[in-house]
């Protein structure tokens, strides 16, 4: 890392941490030049800014104006309930990352499923709350999982803290969620909230055992998909129809959005890492390469791969073994067998499916919002 | 560590992760030798084992044996429900840790509890599954925060596997306890149950924060110890006799049996790192002294500390320079002052509000178990 840049992190890091901790700075530089991360620190936002413009007409931002007042209840519950009377690190972490700025998306699709609906109770604030401490459990097990130093453009709470930290606190917020959602008195609720934990949690073991196995295939990564994102997302959108005892086949369709959205969401995210469909290399490209992740462009490459090229992926993804230009072969091999024009398709097919399942609910302003969402989850790929 | 020792471990480890794990093997010598780690490891069981004579008396062995085809039934449960059709990593790492021989004693308390109540359903063993699950979710965890490369005698899961598949199993059991949980479809024991999740978590979460902390006082130390233990053994006592429709008088009485049975427990296993009320070294004892835990003991013993005691306890225990001859040393203070023979005092205080508790519910055999049980956890101190 330059001078410049080395600076300004210390600076950031300072601010975080505040005075008098001194020893907490010097080892997080130490960890950060540690050669277990390999010696590369990322130090910009894997995702530009969207600029304000983009902003303003997202259907994402149309949502969120149309449900301002639930999602300021939402916030309000979540810093409730992120309190811990006995525990003050519990609301330092849990606030290191919920105010961080993420998106809101998934407690924002159980607000609009419910309120497309016709739900007119509370209860779908307190499902909003339970989805959003369930994603934020997640990523802080995520990050020790991944041994991540950035998210959000900020450090991790695993950096800032520690492990032990995260994931007691993950395990807090995992808790609260489940107290939230018991609050609705919906046994139906906690089932499908219960169902989704169990497959986020199977699907990231699932990821962990099939990382830099070459013979990882479609159906195991959609598998792990599912885990990964889906499952949440389908689950956020279900509960606000249950919620509102929408008719079976409603119900239905919420949660098939759900699922299809959160896949083509996913998709994006693994495509954009390799510079999306054109390959275009980049300062945000190549971490799933670099980390030897198993994504869809890869999957799509191997199965075209002749016997070099495969011995190419087995020295850089199983045996990791990457030298210098490595990416760049990675991205020509991508392109040479449009991998990655077959997993924009793919990514676009997701979303097709997530419009489609719409269909079956009745007309509302919301459900064209909703399908506006499953075009702008692909249109940074489009 | 000597090399009869080491070889006998290095066999030990090749039987439990097979042939072809050479590789395995090898980081395991590694990490057990790494500076990290002290330099010291456990090769023997923390507690001797209870010899068959204690067995068979035991009010332990006395409720396993008229709850025999329950418990059964519970194993059954466990061993279908750990399975994972897509990460076959699930079952390996949960059968480790779940059929290693623990002493199954929170599912008995929930299993003796509704047969006591007179329940007659299903629920009991579901519920049972349910708090060995969030236990062994609990002790996964736990093994990671910790560090620990011992676990009942054999090696960690965060050894023989990695710290990420001890967090992400975790996870995974947690959820299906919830959903084991669910499917009892009361709403009251899923209240229950999630507030001893929110318990625990936010007791593991204060423990690391108090921590080589000397100004800890008894309050924080019984709020730890109720996260710990103690809410689990509650939760599990008190679904019992919700599930079998009691009166309000005798779940709070069960609750609260639960409760102080699991405190007593967990002050002998405090009391015990010290070698017991007699202050006795050996070799079990003065773990909770090395890793810098704030225990009963201590501060029964800080208490009392004259200024050259307290800087014996800030340079070993805050500071952490311990040197040759300082656990002696320690000892000696704790006898000086009374602190083991008060933490005893406190454990069978504890014990009889136990007992005191049971009095609330109608006679029946198994409840002259449970007292006698409140008795057993304290015998190895009395």
């Amino acid at each position: 890392m330059d001078v410049e840049h080395e600076e300004g992190y210390t600076l950031a890091i300072e601010e975080c941490l505040g005075e008098g901790q001194r020893g907490r700075i010097v080892r997080l530089h130490h960890d950060l030049h540690a050669p277990s991360m390999g010696g590369r620190v990322h130090l910009v936002e894997r995702r530009a800014p969207v600029n304000r413009q983009n902003l303003v007409t997202s259907p994402v931002d149309a949502l969120r104006a149309l449900l301002a007042d639930d999602m300021e209840a939402v916030n309000r519950l979540i810093r409730a309930r992120m309190s811990s009377e006995h525990a003050p690190r519990i609301p330092e972490i849990s606030a290191h990352l919920i105010e961080a700025g993420g998106k809101r998306l998934r407690p924002l699709l159980t607000l609009a499923a419910a309120r497309m609906c016709g739900y007119e109770g509370e209860n779908h604030i307190r499902l909003a709350a339970t989805v959003e401490f369930i994603h934020t459990a997640t990523l802080l097990h995520d990050d020790v999982v991944d041994e991540s130093d950035r998210r959000r453009g900020r450090p991790t709470a695993n950096l800032l803290w520690d492990n032990k930290s995260s994931v007691l606190v993950g395990d807090y917020l995992f808790a609260r969620s489940f107290q939230l959602m018991v609050e609705t008195d919906s046994l139906r609720v906690l089932d499908i909230l219960a169902n989704a934990a169990a497959t986020i949690a199977e699907g990231e073991v699932l990821q962990l055992t099939v990382s830099r196995n070459l013979s990882t295939d479609e159906t195991t990564y959609l598998q792990v998909v599912r885990g990964k994102t889906a499952a949440l997302f389908a689950a956020a959108a279900e509960v606000g129809g249950v919620i509102a005892d929408r008719p079976e086949d409603e119900i239905a369709a919420l949660r098939a959005y759900g699922d299809a959205l959160g896949i083509a969401f996913q998709i994006v995210d693994d495509l954009l890492d390799y510079g999306g469909a054109s390959g275009t290399l980049g300062k945000n490209v190549g971490d799933d390469f670099r980390e030897r992740k198993i994504t869809l462009p890869l999957i799509k490459a191997l199965a075209a791969a002749d016997d070099a090229e495969r011995a190419f992926w087995q020295r850089t993804i199983e045996r990791g073994r990457q030298e210098e230009g490595d990416l760049e072969e990675a991205l020509a091999l991508l392109l040479r067998h449009g991998a990655l024009e077959k997993t924009r398709e793919a990514a676009l097919a997701w979303s097709g499916r997530a419009r489609e399942a719409l269909t079956a609910l009745p007309p509302h302003p919301i459900r064209d919002h909703l399908g506006g969402l499953a075009d702008f989850v692909v249109a940074r790929v489009s």
